[in-house]
């Protein structure tokens, strides 16, 4: 991955001023909250170079305010500590040196209290700042900073997911937290109503962000383009769905595949998908309440854009494009199954009409590599290495997951991995052309 | 990359079937003469796991007319030898087993000669076949060979300057072979004349291949899609252009650079582009014909996707996308400095009016990542494999270069590579776009 | 290194059996002591494969109690948790399956507290069990277990210090710690008295363990061999003479080092010992009381083997064999700058008569691969593989360092690492042949 | 391995000087015509870092001669390429630069006529240089560059072997040359008689060279030491018994291995010696005649120190010293089954009386560690690099292989190689301790 980001510029308006210093305080909170319980211990563990501790998360989300806010816009704000600006940066090479990202789990010092402190120590210095009355161009940062902290709120929770994962012990993360538990469903083995597919016209569409409210660069400019007639299936694949493709021998079928995911199955001996299970005659899966059966009528997560890709081929269909799921999604609600929601992992479609489980459940892969959009230019100074950078070499995602905060994403939003990432909560809804009878 | 590869299926029809004899005599033909004067240490050799040994480019493209015409359109045929399904199988999975890729180098086995006997054998197997009359689908595979041929005529090139350029010696190719040597640029020093931005409009344009000759399956279906104004460069950039951006410290500031770019050119330690070393004051690069004097008129060439990428945000432009270019291209001269010129190395642009060197000189990157047009369809059973699956993690190139053999490649024609390779003829052209006035 | 280990069987008597109880005790207090004041942070992280977390530590001695004293001797003894069976074996593969070593620090449970009631679990068992009688057998695992926990508390200090040396915070473990402060040498730039070359004839001796105390079945048998007059240097080498070596570009010629040595040293970019930093004109290095002023005068630590070895060559000497350093160090006092020092570091040599600090301060290289003395044999079961196997590619080291604790260690002691290990408190100790003038 | 290599200095003295011209044509001869009807590709493959191409040794061996002969102690003689000073220098940092070792196999050039070439080049000189005489220190290099064109000779076999092995044509070596064949054991399946038990006296010895031929400085100082009584097997292990310790679950019993070598033993999948393939119900063996069903009466051969270890364990056996083996072998016979014999494989013990096999068949792996000699002093100056430098982390062997020059191996004669290693003729012989009844 190449994230803890957000998207470098708002170019759409921010937030209203005044309510900025709610937002923050609330969005603030909310990070604190996600690591109450958790043992000190819990909070140090990397478990791959593509994840963070969870402290090393807290701190970062403050030095970003430290660093894009109090010091650019508030003159004599003194950092917390003078080591910061290297350890807690992740990847802006304009403000220079940072920590290398494999060595975060080596950092034991400084310790969670700490890093609270210096959570406190900036939080304090921003509502003073505020008071002050911050201008445009600061309230523009602090937005892009409240949206960047909700990026690593999901961060925190898949990164911990994958660190529980490597322990034989397979904890869970929901015991140790404040959060309520949501009613989990009956039964595993209840298969989902089949999918519906639903037909969209071609034409020239427009995708990307207008209006008003917030959005990252990488969703600007909005632009016109040319799409064929294509259908959507109601709902995204589910987990009995993905047995099936197991039980056919999808793993094991070279056919189905590309080639740098075959390659890549192979060499990591994917059977199923991540933090699944074989237990005696039936499937399991690591999740942030433990070890727990697998539900047939969820959505399928936790897979690579390769193995998304290859469910696809499978089932005689693809993935949408982008710009079909944003076109087809136009209009739909942004509410869903999301982090608020308290369930912490995807639930079974209800099987109304239309398109469902657009926002919320599991990040959807398309079939669009993440590049810029006609036109698109990145933010001056640091934070132009938002998102511009890592145009290349990952896939496009779409709509959101279980795991991500409540009005986060929207239809325009665009997340990206690469196609090999398996532990961020990921799946894949099925798109086909439409052809003439 | 991933390529030893031409494309799977011939959509368009084939050539004449009453041409196909005398062309594959051709063909096949000038393989071996790419490789006469040639020490037999000199096809033994794999330089890297992407690059083959001479001969095992020789024994490969036999085997796939063995194995897609002779064995499967051939009653009674009897391949040369059994171990060489497995041996020369590049990457084809329903085929069976293939030795490694990395490995192909430990093989002193077949020689050369016995190489050649093998060649030999399915050459006049295939001339049989044809003197009995192929039919449609026997001619479609043979036209795929013919082609498949030409790409690996390419790579045997490309394979060997690395190779060569491993060995302090710096061998030159040229001296070894029968081939005729070109007129060299009189000064190394002499700059190109700047180069012209060239506009086109906007609209709804159509790309992909159509009409009677031969495309690959990626180049199809030719589709609509909607492209904004933009503009090209009449030339690729040049070798002088290059070194000024070296000048300017171009290889030392992450701000022009993708991420991923960024990363690759510190591990790597690039300094500039493959093969160029340092001398006193001049640059020079190893060549076919050795280590030579950088032309600065001439093309630059072997560089990476993420060079090219970091060259164009340098000059504030951009690379084109492969919609432009090939819009942009079309009813161009197909001609060019291709592998007939035997100048075996890009050549100064002549200046005159339009886009030049379209055609030849330096495969082009483009912005576009390598992925299937609307509606694509990979071709049935095993030569299905020939482009599809290796559409992720590459880019598409465009335009053909000094290597590619004559009539080869065409203004539809996607080359394709990893962003990080070096070792293919690979140059770029600037684009922009059009912003009112 | 391949240690947690202390020595499988205790061939010599045991303790008194009415000790063993006290001594268990102290022993076990001592341990929990070395992480008391420590952020629960700090006991997990492992800062590369051959270190493991604190916690890991003190888990690991009480599953050695476990499983070779209580569920060997004791009938129903109920293991405190069926997974710490596989988590906390080391390495014997009799035992069962093991988590792998390098994945010790993705472990963020068992919590620090968990393990601490693992601990008093274990304590109180045992304290049980020896209540009711030891038998001979048992008291001799018992045994083996004080004298393998006292390993685990040196290993403890030194994974902190390399744990600690990674973090660019350059945290002190005494500050967090209750450890009492030793008065620190007052300047680093005083030089010591020169080391004074001491005598030995040659002949037969005989080496190895004798007598009724505890020894590691690696001291057995005692046994005669043959040497040569030789002389020892009067103490360790020290920082200052150290640095004389680096000024002399001792890390930079070739022909001092041992051919491994040299292609590690240029793999790993060694320049100076291990924690050793250059700032401005003088030589700091990471100590347990964070970064502190080289004292010359002080013998020179976190050496590998291969700087030990070119080290000596340099001085025209060599290291001394296991034997002669034995030989020469019978009869020398056991005491000296140990653990209970509180020094936690190597401090300089007062200059007496005599060999000077052979125990404790620093562990000296010795010439001698680590192999089995004639007619060794291990112990039977499991307890086996705490020594023998590991009898190939390391060197013997001897002495004891700052960092063991007192009365650990013996003139017979044979401790051993790989000879690039760094990170334990290493230094050497000069000998040459004696040659008729 | 880390060799290349003879030693450095001929402590005793050289042939007689007016025996090294013909000795010389000899030898260089003799390397020549091993190579002789491969195919120049045979010569330029390098199958892993530790093997070098045919023409590789054919070239370095010249260059020996070339540097530390005729540059040396000829006056004006002018060096046949500039560029093969750093070519062909295979470990000696006092020359200078080298070509990195595994690249070696990248180098197609110089092509196998022009190493030819360099030969006769050399070759001449040398002969020129003799006949206006040589002094006593030309003639000791001279000496030592036989020994090691001898040694580089079986080399030349055993990289071969390798690489042919990689080969899934699995080439024969003999055919390809003028090698006559021997007479091969008539039935795979005939078990040797068994080995018997013969003893020796302990007490104090002299190991070492001594006298007037040539010796490597490794073989010196000759010198005393005390060995205990001690037995050795008559014969070495044979490929009957080995085949009895794969069935008893050898390779799968942790119980029987050192730590490191079960983890190189799970690493790379070790299920029986180097190049064993079992068909249906019988073990086959690639070999330099291709190919061969294994005979259980011969030597096991291709064996690491790891299995020979494990071996001996199983056989509640130990490997003998290099003392005892030495000790043991003064006075045997010094021919054997050598190259001249021209089987190129180990063949069954005749079975007569006393020590069998003790040179030629396979070199044996002995207990101890490659350390220098008590008082060892390498020769100045760049051939003291010879074997000084490698004495760390490697095993002594003893006796030499079927692939040993004739006449180059002595009782004293010092082997070693990294103990994972098994492209060598490596096996074992069986000692035990006497232990009183």
């Amino acid at each position: 991955m190449s994230r803890e980001r957000g998207s470098a510029a708002a170019r759409g308006r921010a937030g209203k001023a005044e309510e900025l210093g709610p937002r923050l305080e609330a969005t603030r909170r909310l990070s604190a909250r996600l690591a109450e319980g958790l043992a000190a211990e819990d909070q140090v563990v990397q478990s791959m170079p593509e994840a963070s501790p969870t402290k090393w998360h807290l701190a970062h989300t403050s030095w970003f305010f430290e660093t894009f806010v109090l010091e650019s816009f508030e003159p004599g704000y003194r950092p917390f500590h003078a080591k910061f600006r290297e350890l807690f940066n992740s990847y802006y090479e304009a403000v220079g040196p940072m920590h290398p990202r494999p060595q975060r789990g080596l950092l034991s010092r400084p310790a969670v209290a700490e890093v609270m402190r210096y959570r406190a120590h900036v939080d304090a210095a921003m509502q003073e700042f505020l008071i002050r009355g911050a201008g445009e161009a600061a309230a523009a940062r602090i937005e892009l900073g409240l949206q960047h902290e909700q990026q690593h709120q999901e961060l925190v929770l898949t990164d911990l997911l994958h660190a529980f994962a490597q322990n034989p012990l397979r904890p869970s993360y929901r015991e140790a937290t404040a959060l309520p538990s949501a009613p989990r469903p009956e039964k595993g083995s209840q298969a989902a109503a089949p999918a519906r597919w639903i037909g969209f016209g071609g034409g020239v569409g427009a995708i990307g962000h207008t209006g008003p409210g917030f959005a990252f660069d990488n969703e600007l400019p909005r632009h016109e383009l040319l799409v064929r007639p294509f259908e959507l299936a109601s709902r995204p694949v589910t987990c009995g769905e993905l047995a099936e493709f197991i039980d056919d021998g999808g793993y094991h079928r070279p056919e189905l595949w590309l080639a740098d995911g075959w390659a890549t199955a192979r060499a990591l001996a994917w059977r199923a998908p991540a933090y699944w299970e074989r237990h005696d005659d039936a499937w399991f899966a690591m999740t942030l309440d433990g070890m727990q059966p697998v539900v047939d009528a969820a959505p399928a997560s936790h897979l690579s854009y390769y193995e998304a890709d290859a469910f696809a081929r499978w089932r005689g269909a693809r993935l949408p494009t982008e710009a079909e799921w944003e076109l087809a999604a136009r209009g739909a609600p942004a509410a869903g199954n999301t982090l608020g929601s308290g369930a912490l992992r995807p639930l079974p479609a209800r099987g109304g009409g239309g398109l469902e489980q657009l926002v919320g459940d599991v990040w959807e892969w398309t079939a669009s590599p993440y590049a810029p959009y006609p036109g698109y230019a990145p933010a001056t100074g640091a934070v132009g290495e938002y998102s511009g950078k890592f145009m290349c070499n990952q896939m496009v995602l779409r709509g959101g997951s279980a795991l991500t905060p409540d009005g986060h994403a929207r239809v325009t939003y665009r997340n990206f991995f690469y196609p090999a990432a398996r532990w961020q909560m990921t799946g894949l809804r099925l798109a086909r052309d439409v052809t003439d009878a």
